[in-house]
């Protein structure tokens, strides 16, 4: 057994958390002077294409992309690392890097699955940094946890697809730079349950594609928006098609485990930042004659801090490690396990740094309400924790009885 | 023992929950579209009025106000399930029936420790619903949940007292109708450690006074505001002071009893409207072949909800009943009891049913993502509940050895 | 409202507390000293007859029967105190008081459906203490929280019953004085689903009723103990029925709600004694320089356990006042909920008080380890909190939606 | 990084697993039939002895003593599989293998401390497995688990030292093979405070040495007894003195890291079997028409279990990898920290497995009830959890400011 860092990616961690303190961190003040300046909610700030620009000098420059001469080739177990130092300023590191979802994960699946035009015209400018994109899939009308709910029709019509439905949460599509969506929908809604869905790529400005809004997470409207879409007899050619005609089920498996573990990655890094934040604040705050370092019930919280935020590393890791073993698949089980850790790990780290914060915890002075809303945020993005619980349930039935069957038949 | 509220009491729930139907719900989103509409932030939205109109007209107005002629005459325990249906519609029916804080807090100050001109000037167009008012106490330099650690300088100047400090979390002090602050801080500052605290009336437009911002609570910017108030040599007349030097402290605490139950109130009203919307939606969500209802952990969730709301519902009327009974002091234990419990068990129960919603648990699309932060916000107002814990506690040790005593001498 | 005890209630308070000073508490030790003196682990200790004599005379006796003459005539609202109490010393208060499950449940089975002969026969002896009764419906083969899993057969042949069957967890039956079985089966299998099961009398000395052992509880073997009981041929008069062929179902649902209240009444007092147990060993017991009262953390730990605690008995009380005004039925709901509150929140206080006295409290020099063994045991005793929890959820779901089932049809 | 066996590791988890199927498991009712027969509670049954040679044979022994030549030579890293598989049999694999408690960490004192005179008497037959030994530190009278506060005195007269004091919880002391304690004191109680403490060897069969009685945990009594040991004027020779006056707690601390995550390590496997037996049950069991494993309540505790266990597991490889690469001192932390997650975890598994077997999980029908208990006991033994959160935070207090002490000066 080792859990050492490997050499490269010590390397990269040390020339990653440099550019974080040289320039990252100083860019979080400019980043929301330049949005509160621009009037405009969705405003995409200068200094990030500054960031950008800076990151890619360095070769801090698309570093997820495991098993791939595309990006930095590093492996999952070495990415964990950088993602987690990225989530420690969530709201620029990822983007500065070219390492943000759903970025990542629509890279991959072009990677995978797109033909050579597709690579050319979409997965091209987006490994440069040179456009956004969003992933559309879940959609208001059905629990879309059950991806077999999904109810976007794709109907064939010549050389054309037609599509009809509408979408929600589609995070990044009220990005400025935002070009590209790829959308899950139906192209066969009486074939074999998990065939009946494509994946298919839609430029944003395609007409019958309205932005109907983009949607608040807790009060916070976060710049990249979360968008409400509305396809309205969307055309868009044949070739958009994602592999092939019900392939859609298949490829949002593979597409989602990755940018689960990166999700679980970040949480681990804003969780380790508000420990920071909560043991500076216990020695320096003063509350019936000794400071709060010294309570016992305060200690109590740090010291479980701590353990929790030990044990979900070493998840994440371990669930980094076997995707780069046995595959994405084989991995499966500890994925959904640690996307469900993770999140309540972070959120609960987060919760005591504000109470021991007081009312400052609260307001926007720290980084810890907005870390707090996300860290809820992410127990139902990418899947509830109960669909995550339910896959794991029924690996450990099967393992005791191969024949146990989630539903009886 | 008899737990059947008295025939005044459910006849003004009656009342009540007709206006609500009738008036206030229907105001939500009307009052949503003027706010929108006046591009303002800290608008006050002219349905309000209408509704505090309508409200006294049906003699629903200063409900709050126990053995008092100054509103209805109703005690704690007949008030608070009318608090608790409040609850339910938390930015609107407090407001509209006059019985939202922190104007009731103040009112009770005014009304037992005011001068007749303090009275006349402030206390009647408080009650009026003419005019709205904010309480400055808590500091950002310093942890106010000990009171004691209060700085705001206060210096007796001829006829004047002269202000020098800073406050934050002012609740209410943005709204347009706000016009007098009653701000704690120190006249004597080498006194016995509960003595060197007072009480003053300042006019919001007194020269030296700066609001400096609103605090967001979250993403959430409240339209009442949670202001930063810098006193920069403030003028006001002795004549402002309340009650008298050294009684800030007493005044405090014997105000904020009465202000943590209204509290509790309202958030049990606020879980009950969660778990009704949980239960609506898991019964008309489907995944995996059947509705949510019938799956037994989500079962399990409205069980546990409804078992906790049941318990954090009894404990409210205890503290009520106590307070009714053997006054505000002898019920201080149960109001710190339920302080903590009331909001921890509302908070659990919004989340439960923020889950059960999905991803429309998180916009604004329903009333859970605000009432979620809100109840978080509770665990820290009024005192965080690690202070309240140590007041009961203490009791408890007394309880046992009159002689324990929480700081060793 | 009012939640003051009645005048009676308050009498008996007091004399009840003052027998368990005089009496009660000081006979702890020497029924243990009679108990190691037997060798025997299902010895009826002389101390025990003692105190049934002296209760007995000082009007202590049969508290438990509401609405019935055969009792003292207390509501359940004037009990649930007399039962807190009892729980403080639950080995011994409740049988010397008569009040002892499961001669209770029993009793109130008799007394409600028992016919004049088997109330002469069976509850006249119960009612003065001289025989002890058990309840056999558990059975090893089947999961009996869902009581129509339950198989013992009952075959009507001639003018007899014939039972065949195994049955567990029949509490008290290895008591010396036990005479006599309640025992729940099947008369028809064949019928209704609800209607199969009636409720058989059988003398435990009957040929073909075989005690085959007591099950320990964690590691503690109770004197009363549970038994595993085989019937083989078991031969009864049919006039032994109670109530008729396919009342079971109906009898057990009756009798097991009171039964469940008392469990949760003496849960609080177990909880009660906890506490003051856990109190007085933080201020006596000091680690790094302090007293354990002085730790932050200790003192969250009695805070959490007072305001749980008094939320739990409010829930009780109000169980128990519904079960007065609207009938055990009405109560359903409520006596559900406290069933799952009450033992969790026994056994979370009880678990803070070990973890204060360390080693000593895991050992039998303290009451504690058995109390919080007897917690957890009470969340599985009279249906696991998972099937009561059904119960609320289903009443909630039907709340809103009368249409509810709780299976699909 | 590597997370997986080793060849030499993977060769011995496969052997002993062999080991457990063919020769541990079946003895387990063949051990209990042998205490029942015998009529003793600390009988020491033959079956162990036979294990013991079985074991020997197959070279599965004295596995724990890592970088030493006295044992099987395997590193932590390598050993913490082995005490997992171990921990599912508790009460017999550990001393089938000479790898049980207390003897492994008093084996690690005398070879690491030890005199060759100490070492031959002492050392060799501990490692034969010919005697056993127990470690008393725990007093009755004082908060132990600050080891300054232990108070037994160890005076010396001439060539010896004078016992006097009160021990309790010394396990293994009502061991029939058990020969020799080591006993913690003060040879100097007004040196400096960490250096007033000496350990001493003190056989057994020493006059001046009673072994009052054995304390049950939680109603068990376990055979090889946690003793209550008086010390009245007992004399050993001065050459019984472990390294050297005022070694003791230096000694305490470096004993007891070892042996909190061999517990750590067991408690995983006990966990693991708790889990097989919960998903076992919840395939058999059916309520209310459907298997248990079908509701999603009984799912989320299984996956909560699943993933609870991983994390568990994990932290614990990790603290053995580093007690294996930077030493137990550096490994302090982490063996704090898994020393307080693992019981709870088990703890959790366990009360779930056993509220899916209902009543039958409360009785010894299964290892359920005995395995709660004794995680239960963990939370205390070696340092009751709040110690070890204590050190945890103190670390990561000084980890942000180098100065902070956790007493003020």
């Amino acid at each position: 057994m080792d859990i050492r860092p490997s050499e490269r990616a010590s390397d990269y961690q040390k020339r990653l958390e440099i550019f974080m303190d040289e320039f990252v961190y100083p860019a979080e003040a400019v980043s929301e002077e330049q949005m509160k300046a621009s009037g405009d909610l969705f405003h995409h700030p200068a200094v990030v294409e500054d960031l950008k620009t800076e990151a890619r000098r360095q070769g801090l420059w698309n570093l997820f992309l495991p098993e791939s001469d595309l990006g930095a080739g590093l492996t999952n177990v070495e990415y964990a690392p950088l993602a987690e130092i990225m989530g420690r300023s969530a709201h620029l590191a990822p983007e500065a890097t070219n390492c943000n979802a759903p970025d990542t994960g629509n890279i991959e699946v072009l990677a995978r699955f797109g033909t050579p035009e597709q690579k050319e015209k979409w997965l091209r400018p987006l490994l440069d940094g040179e456009i956004a994109s969003a992933f559309a899939m879940t959609e208001p009308a059905v629990a879309s946890s059950d991806a077999t709910n999904i109810e976007l029709s794709m109907a064939r019509d010549g050389d054309e697809y037609v599509l009809n439905g509408r979408k929600w949460w589609a995070s990044n599509a009220m990005h400025p730079m935002c070009k590209i969506l790829i959308v899950m929908g139906k192209t066969d809604p009486t074939g074999p349950k998990h065939r009946q869905q494509s994946m298919m790529l839609v430029p944003i400005d395609t007409p019958g594609v309205t932005l109907v809004r983009s949607l608040p997470t807790f009060g916070y409207m976060d710049r990249e928006g979360h968008a409400e879409i509305l396809f309205e007899n969307t055309r868009v050619p044949a070739t958009n098609i994602i592999s092939g005609e019900g392939d859609g089920f298949l490829i949002s498996q593979a597409r989602l485990g990755p940018g689960r573990i990166h999700h679980c990655m970040r949480s681990i890094g804003m969780a380790e930042r508000a420990l920071d934040l909560m043991i500076d604040r216990a020695q320096s705050r003063t509350t019936f004659g000794q400071p709060l370092a010294l309570r016992s019930n305060i200690q109590d919280w740090i010291a479980e801090s701590r353990i929790d935020l030990e044990m979900a590393r070493l998840l994440t890791m371990k669930a980094a490690w076997l995707m780069d073993t046995v595959g994405n698949k084989g991995a499966r089980v500890e994925i959904a396990a640690i996307k469900v850790a993770a999140p309540s790990i972070a959120a609960r780290i987060i919760d005591r740094a504000i109470q021991v914060f007081g009312a400052a915890g609260m307001s926007n002075d720290t980084p810890l309400a907005e870390m707090y809303v996300h860290q809820r945020h992410l127990r139902i993005a990418d899947g509830p924790d109960e669909v995550h619980k339910r896959t794991i349930a029924a690996a450990e039935l099967r393992r005791r009885n191969p024949d146990f069957a989630l539903t009886p038949r």
